[in-house]
């Protein structure tokens, strides 16, 4: 007999035993994380209720070397009373899991950051949040991590004069700040780049104030939930429509149940597929739903998803945020059409910033800025798809010289579903069709800033021909008036004047 | 209010939804991740009760194009009956969550191959196995993803005539062979090469047996579990050491509930934090706590964790396993001495193999194997720290040219908890002390090679003045014996040989 001892562990369990794999490998990384983590379910507490994001975010030593206080604020969406102690004391629970473009996509930061400060430091959470009633809640919690359950320690509720809307949290860790330091400010910086409508202050152990103010009021739309595109479907989805719903018939249940599929669509499709439109699904047989699901996949006949899921920042944010934060000579922006791939829709945008600020990048590198749901990717990033990329685009063509020019690229690529290759979102894995439009997005901007180099260019030819006529007009007129027996020499700075504000 | 929609999630169906970081993304990695994923478990299975491994994989396409059927039998410790239905249907339950090394690490892989199968092809899970008693046990399941728990829809006890005892799992699902072979066949070498113990027999689609033979019966000692070491507290494992036991001295607690500490290292150790040995656990402050973790991790006192819960392969059987595999002309290994990090013990081994059958390698590349727990890792090795370490040894100290000899390296790594960056076990996170035991146990084997090199270089040109002397050696001796007036010549042919056979 063998003395295999089997047992089963809760999510949160197998995340503590793996924290690695959500970015706590060290304590210089989870410092990062952390502050990370808490100001990204800020930003999407403020998106959900469309509110202009104002957060604070103050970091202190508590007990040197290595005890750090970590206490963020923001304006947000808040927390419904009922929920405060499950959203910030149980892992895999939470208000992400839909179809719809939020940073947050496995529900799991937050709470990581919270319960890496409870095994480092032993230290609970504060908590105090409003939905912007009359009341304010106030929290004290840890986690049972074994019964991935929240252990209330305190509550309290208190009277919201103001009737304040948002959130803070507070709690203690072990971190490494020195070490983190250059990896905060370059994600605080990238992060106001791409939302030049937040206001983000934060404050360090050692007393800095940063402070990222917003240069416009205007917020991109927020997305909408949707229903699953036929094109993403397998055989659970198809399962638990079935088991949720009423009898009714196939095609009543594709346009019911799935996005861009109407009746007639349904119908037509299901004819095609050879499967009986009118049939109940009660009747549906396992090899039916292999039939539906395959047939599902590859139709072409579906409609793309439509982008309302989506929240792109839009060439003009964009563009002001690079400006705001990077003042460069010239910037372009783009923004791609919505595209979809295995059924998720996703939209790319793309900058290109040059001169000004930007300086040519360190040999070998490039300057490369990378976003995806309006988070920075900071890690790896010689391992992502966008890189890749820009490798195999020939610049010169769009007369740029990739190792000498000061040259920054920008790429937010927003999705329900951002194919991540780790749970700690540092890189993303090749999917073609995203590829195509990165590749697409960064040629669209190149032949922008191609044409102003090309402007700038003739300018300048034009500039010097200017000097040089006015170096030598005065004499030629001078000579030519003389010998024309003329006394008065030609309005020669009217002339030049003239030649400058010609149009090139 | 807003209308922030808050649930739970069961950790299936977290897993459902990002089985991209799990290996599956797509089709034809999907393919690769359940062959792997299934013959790791059987390995694991093995290595649980000693026995020699027979592994038989069969792949059949069900129903063209992409069906496919995946049965795979093996001869391990086979699943005790009332373990059977949540061991395959049931995320997050199994037997490895424990301190000792194994392949598996997650107690994840093999599930969410079966769960591919049921959400692609509508499957079930067919198994069937006995841990040797007079029964077999045969069920078909499912799962149930929302709840994350097994479906029966079948079982039957069988009598189990033979005494057999392993373990059957069959199952379909949608996937591309032709697309994944490669890197299946490649998979299946590697895992041959370093268990030249094993018997693995793979039939693919098209009826093409594959079939690794054992070259050797000797088996690396079994890794044993051990208790977790001081050096890799936290906070969490004390609470879970406190709330499972009875009243108890500090100290005790030290030395019953941590790897290497006796009561002896446990007061001495106690006294230095500044906390008493015999004061009574339920006591404990959290600021004791928080004191208690942080001297245990730092502390230098403790013996290091021993090697016992490591499962090494040895130099013997990692030479044996290359030259079956690969037929160099030369092949060396070496094993280092246990190490830790974090707390966390780990063995390096390495072997680099020269000439025979092994090609220099393409231009921009290395003929790298990389393994850790026994498992080949194919994916992203320019992301590996062994690359890294690889590209900054000096490689011309030891006469060895990267770009262009025939030159082959094998790094294993074996430890309790290897760095993994991602749950798809594709590359290792950089860990400094285990850089440095890579580089060093490569550099080993590279003295080892270039010793055989320059014995090699000395032979061969002392072959060449053997060859010249066998040339003229005649031709002088007739001429000197002339001269000398001897009738007859030396002779030659003695002289030669005991040139050649002297030790050189």
């Amino acid at each position: 007999m063998s003395g295999e001892r089997f047992e089963a562990i809760s999510p949160s369990d197998f995340f503590y035993r793996n924290r690695d794999i959500a970015g706590f490998d060290n304590v210089v990384r989870a410092t990062y994380t952390i502050i990370r983590e808490l100001i990204e379910n800020s930003l999407d507490a403020c998106d959900a209720v469309g509110s202009l994001p104002n957060i604070y975010v103050r970091l202190l030593i508590e007990k040197p070397p290595s005890t750090y206080r970590v206490k963020v604020i923001d304006n947000g969406s808040g927390v419904p009373l009922e929920h405060i102690p499950k959203a910030f004391g149980q892992v895999l629970f939470g208000s992400k899991y839909t179809v719809r473009q939020t940073r947050g996509t496995f529900g799991l930061g937050g709470k990581m950051a919270i319960l890496y400060g409870q095994i480092t430091a032993y230290s609970s959470v504060k908590v105090v949040s409003s939905v912007g009633g009359s009341e304010r809640y106030a929290f004290e919690l840890s986690m049972d991590i074994q019964r991935n359950s929240p252990i209330i320690k305190f509550r309290h509720v208190l009277p919201n004069h103001g009737r304040w809307r948002g959130t803070m949290v507070e709690f203690r860790f072990e971190g490494d700040y020195a070490r983190a330091k250059a990896k905060i400010i370059d994600y605080l910086k990238q992060t106001a780049t791409l939302l030049p409508y937040a206001n983000i202050t934060f404050i360090d152990p050692e007393g800095v104030f940063y402070r990222f103010r917003r240069a416009t009021v205007k917020i991109p739309k927020p997305p909408m939930e949707v229903l699953p595109h036929p094109h993403g479907v397998d055989a659970e989805v198809i399962e638990r429509v079935m088991r949720k719903s009423q009898p009714m018939s196939l095609a009543e249940l594709l346009s019911k149940h799935f996005h861009r599929v109407g009746l007639r669509i349904g119908f037509k499709f299901l004819k095609e597929a050879g499967l009986d439109p009118n049939m109940d699904i009660k009747g549906l047989r396992p090899e039916d739903i292999v039939k539906l699901v395959q047939k599902m996949k590859s139709y072409e006949g579906f409609l793309p998803p439509d982008s309302s899921c989506l929240s792109p920042i839009g060439p003009e944010l964009l563009e002001k945020g690079v400006l705001k934060e990077f003042s460069p000579e010239f910037v372009a922006a783009v923004q791609r059409k919505p595209k979809a791939y295995s059924g998720h829709p996703f939209i790319v945008e793309a900058a290109i910033a040059y001169g000004g600020r930007i300086t040519p990048p360190p040999p070998g590198e490039v300057w490369l800025y990378r976003y995806a749901n309006k988070i920075p990717l900071l890690y790896d990033t010689h391992s992502d798809v966008t890189m890749k990329v820009i490798k195999n685009i020939k610049w010169k063509r769009y007369k740029i010289e990739l190792e000498t020019m000061p040259v920054a690229f920008f790429i937010h690529i927003a999705s329900t579903k951002i194919p991540y290759k780790t749970v700690g979102k540092e890189f993303l894995a090749d999917k073609p069709e995203i590829e195509h439009e990165v590749s697409l997005a960064l040629k669209n901007c190149a032949k922008k800033l191609k044409t102003y180099l090309i402007q700038r260019e003739r300018r300048e030819i034009h500039q010097k021909r200017i000097e040089v006529l006015r170096k030598y007009l005065p004499k030629i007129s001078e000579l030519t008036s003389k010998l024309a027996g003329k006394e008065e020499p030609l309005d020669i700075e009217k002339i030049l004047t003239r030649l400058e504000t010609a149009k090139h």
